[in-house]
């Protein structure tokens, strides 16, 4: 199994590193975020390194993201919270931090720690088709 | 397969509404946004009906999200993005605005249309540690 000796994530996987574990199985580990927008943000990680979501094969994935319905239940019975963010911050720009695949589950409420500055925009006439064939396109020949 | 006749997506995988589909599979469809952050904002969604993350089996949730690395990589090829923002908004006090549970996925550059407000905190002594014992406990009874 894939392992980064520089990463944080792979240090906490293990042991070396302390964490407050509230799942695992063989593919994941889930352990409360040391620096939480919230009571009970949680991470969620895959046992092998990875550093991008991309890396990662869809059997890799999968089991991981099998866990999120699960995870997202008992946050909000145990926290109770009205809501759950599920994110990936996938590469630098999106707010990844520590290079190793990751899920945070972030317990809601009204005037939390999390919030969106959410500014959509429209596609103009004929460019979502457009994207959407190149997105088709390249999607119909990804071999995985 | 479970239905609501007042679902805007249920209506989308019924064809009933259109959509610039990029990714359909026996279990989910991907296509793009129609409010989009940034150019090739997908929305995938599982084609059975359920109104929030935590109502979905496992079994339901691990093919769609098997499905994320394969889109973020295909994201990233044809919009030339940086990273990408996976995110679930489950619950309306987490943005979450049609009630049929699925994934963003949001193609990120500096100066584009999505920004956090992240404000971590943090555990008072012994606190994590509790939380994560009562999750574990929940966890560990659960059932699916």
């Amino acid at each position: 199994m894939a392992r980064d000796p520089h990463c944080k994530f792979c240090k906490i996987i293990a042991a070396e590193l302390p964490a407050a574990v509230v799942y695992e199985d063989q593919f994941a580990l889930g352990f409360l975020d040391v620096n939480p927008l919230a009571e009970g943000h949680l991470l969620l990680i895959p046992r092998e390194h990875f550093a991008r979501l991309g890396d990662m094969p869809p059997t890799k994935c999968s089991p991981l993201a099998s866990v999120l319905p699960v995870l997202s239940r008992a946050l909000i019975q145990v926290t109770g919270a009205e809501g759950i963010n599920v994110l990936v911050n996938d590469g630098a720009v999106a707010g990844q931090v520590v290079s190793h695949a990751h899920f945070h589950l972030i317990p809601r409420r009204q005037g939390d720690g999390l919030g969106f500055r959410w500014m959509p925009g429209k596609y103009p006439e004929g460019r979502a088709a457009e994207l959407a064939g190149k997105l088709q396109a390249v999607l119909s020949r990804h071999g995985d």
